[in-house]
């Protein structure tokens, strides 16, 4: 791990959270880090990523730390660098250093902590070695599918209520986030006409996100298959006529992310079919984007999405009837059978560690309807939230063979229209939307969406 | 999860190891595969990768699945993948089609595993959920870091016999890494002439890796730094009298590794002090190599690398004396700390999730000498073993600054004429070699390590 400064006043941004949370709460706070997991032996380590709520208040990317929070104070707990580390590890900056550039007011040795931990409200990390260890020195449960209780859920209210608008040392990583993200989609569409496979696609765009000494913040989906919604597989050749759908997004060495998709012609050149299908999307997504501004339901974003797709799949004679009516039987979700979007901030889906704690107002549950029960986010927007739009179309054979469906939607769907668009099995586009006091800034705006000038960077 | 047919007979494979198996041991065996752990909140996981010891008798990187051995029988335990699965991954193969092309007697569900439990070893697996689940079933601690004993030992102990050599389907995936490692590596010289970051060299390197739909077998080291020996830190510039460490190496789908370091000047050329310390690694190196047969120590092919360094480093004026004895006190591991090499396979360093078992052979230990304490493999070779050759040399701070090693080799070390190599901080060379009946086979041979070659390699 190496110090980077990368906002002048790291220390400050972590006090200006602290004090935040200080303001709502009046208990101690301990929150781990997290410790690295065994790939195939013991010293083949995964990649670390450290738990996003330390993250928030501790700022750097440290393993095996805690850091201890009261009344506005930051205590840092970790064991220095062992002597005989250096001759493997290089020179690692010490607890004194680290806790200086943090604004830590006080440094201890991690075996310390177990003399710290009174009363103290916390949230469990992903690893299980180091939940096992939160379990041990709180001595209560501390697991991450626990529900949480008593002050560890007062805890992870206050933080959502800090996490779900972004300060400015946040919005300094999540930009440069977005901006190596879009680097990384316009090398993958560069190198789609030199490209025989999915993988080589996926290789030109995180070639970028690793040359910028970043990491991709979920597993990249690059395909030819967008109709499988989650893809991870890179195997198929590229054929003339396919699409490929990709979502990729990079992470910050501080663990802020990004979350683009792009959908653009192997060839270069759209179909008519594709184009037409494509154009719906880029309407729904636009239709989103512009209606985007505090004080507007997030749910309500989502259902113009849906209506906008159904408009535009009447317009081609794929739907029929009245796009308010098909939204409200939810017969978009058929082919946009996804949420809108998502929170986006030091999570790709920010803070669904706590569940749908963050993502739904007080008093909110997901809605068990077909075209509603994947939205991940129903608040009411405000002025420094990040979300992503992200409409899409896709013929999933699980749902459009699906009897049941087909019987229920068999008066509005046009079946013998639909199968002259069979070349488009998945098109999604999805956009990072700052929401502002005036309305919205678009993150990711320097990557082109519209069709013609996508057709362009491919070719 | 795709089937891929990468071997025209994966059953015919696994049938052979299975009654190699079946010939050492007359209980029944378990494995489970593993599963994936979660990155900052559990729908984002972090790659999966099986347990190595599942793979070689199941083939497939299946996960959350097991498969019980015995007599040379092999049964399946999995789920089938849930209707509503489909939605969001696309129809996955089925169990049934699963078990039949790895040639499995029998396929059931995992929730029939606990009736096929008795008497059965097994081997922990590296993630908590599954050792968990291991020693749940079993009713004993399954632990990775857990000595073994009884009938676990007893398989190990035989799965190391096994493992120890590869066979023809192994030797297959071997070289497809090999390969793509050898391509990684030239595209990594190939950008470093356009790169400013360490980072960008490194992306050329996993972009090949990437692109070929593989994953690095470990974590990438490539640094100006090569002096720190586990270096994973990659956002140093690139200055022109720099030296690129580059220790990189792919896997296959079906999770068999290749390993290779190349050292190579910045600016294409290096300096003359740089190739005179290259040269006396790549003649350790050499020397080494040609000395692989069948029945020779590696033990003693370590001993040749730090002989071979010695005089190197007598002729260069840096160590003074008779390189055997330098040897003889460990001289060379202040600038050779490490040893000369490791089995290579399925993991990096194959079979090391068992400690030294693998590695060591029965009734040896590891030295605690200064230059032996690190020597991972300790065995006579033998036909089909593939071990890593790499010797390197390196200027440690925190050995040649270490006190009390500056006093015990202060009449060895001519430290004035050592500094005179300030430009020299850290050089490897390193190539994957089989063991044939008749000397060795060099997998990674189509990367050149002459100087000259090298040098045209980046310019
Ligand atoms: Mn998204
Ligand atoms: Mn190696």
């Amino acid at each position: 791990m190496v110090i980077h400064n990368t906002y002048s006043s790291l220390a400050d941004t972590l006090s200006y959270r602290r004090q935040r949370l200080a303001n709502l709460i009046d208990f101690p706070v301990i929150l781990w880090s997290g410790s690295s997991s065994p790939r195939n032996f013991p010293a083949n380590l995964l990649p670390f990523r450290p738990s996003s709520h330390f993250l928030y208040f501790a700022g750097l990317p440290l393993q095996n730390a805690a850091i201890r929070l009261e009344s506005g104070k930051l205590e840092l707990f970790m064991e220095d660098p062992k002597p005989s580390s250096a001759l493997w590890h290089g020179e690692m900056p010490k607890r004194d250093e680290i806790a200086q550039q943090i604004g830590a007011d006080a440094a201890k040795p991690m075996s310390e902590l177990e003399f710290f931990l009174e009363d103290a409200a916390t949230i469990a990390v992903q690893d299980a070695g180091t939940w096992t260890q939160q379990s041990q020195l709180l001595n209560r449960w501390v697991l991450p599918q626990n529900p949480l209780q008593g002050i560890d859920l007062e805890l992870a209210k206050a933080i959502i209520s800090l996490r779900l608008t972004h300060d400015e040392g946040a919005l300094i990583e999540l930009r440069k986030a977005a901006a190596v993200t879009v680097a990384a989609h316009k090398a993958g569409m560069a190198a789609t006409s030199k490209a025989t496979l999915e993988a080589e696609v996926r290789a030109a765009m995180e070639g970028v996100i690793i040359a910028s000494n970043m990491t991709t913040s979920y597993n990249s989906i690059v395909t030819v298959h967008g109709e499988v919604l989650h893809n991870e597989q890179y195997h198929h050749p590229l054929q003339p006529n396919d699409l490929v759908l990709a979502d990729v997004g990079a992470e910050t060495e501080m663990g802020w992310a990004a979350d683009i998709t792009r959908t653009w012609p192997v060839a270069g050149k759209f179909s008519p079919t594709q184009k037409d299908i494509y154009n719906v999307v880029l309407a729904a997504h636009d239709a989103c984007i512009a209606k985007i501004r505090p004080e507007v339901e997030y749910g309500d974003i989502h259902l113009l999405a849906a209506t906008v797709i159904a408009e535009g799949l009447i317009d081609l004679g794929i739907l029929q009837g009245n796009a308010e009516d098909l939204v409200e039987i939810d017969a978009h979700a058929l082919f946009f059978p996804h949420g809108i979007g998502h929170l986006l901030g030091l999570d790709v889906h920010d803070m669904e560690d706590l569940g749908d704690l963050a993502g739904y107002e007080a008093g909110r549950q997901r809605s068990d309807r077909f075209g509603l029960g994947y939205l991940r986010l129903n608040r009411p927007l405000r002025s420094g939230m990040l979300v992503t739009i992200e409409p899409g179309f896709y013929q999933v054979p699980a749902i459009l063979n699906d009897a049941n469906l087909r019987v229920k939607y068999q008066n509005v769907v046009n079946w013998q229209r639909l199968s002259q668009f069979a070349d488009v099995r998945g098109i999604r586009i999805e956009d990072d939307v700052l929401v502002t006091a005036s309305g919205s800034e678009v993150l990711t705006a320097a990557l082109p969406n519209d069709a013609d000038t996508v057709e362009n960077l491919v070719s």
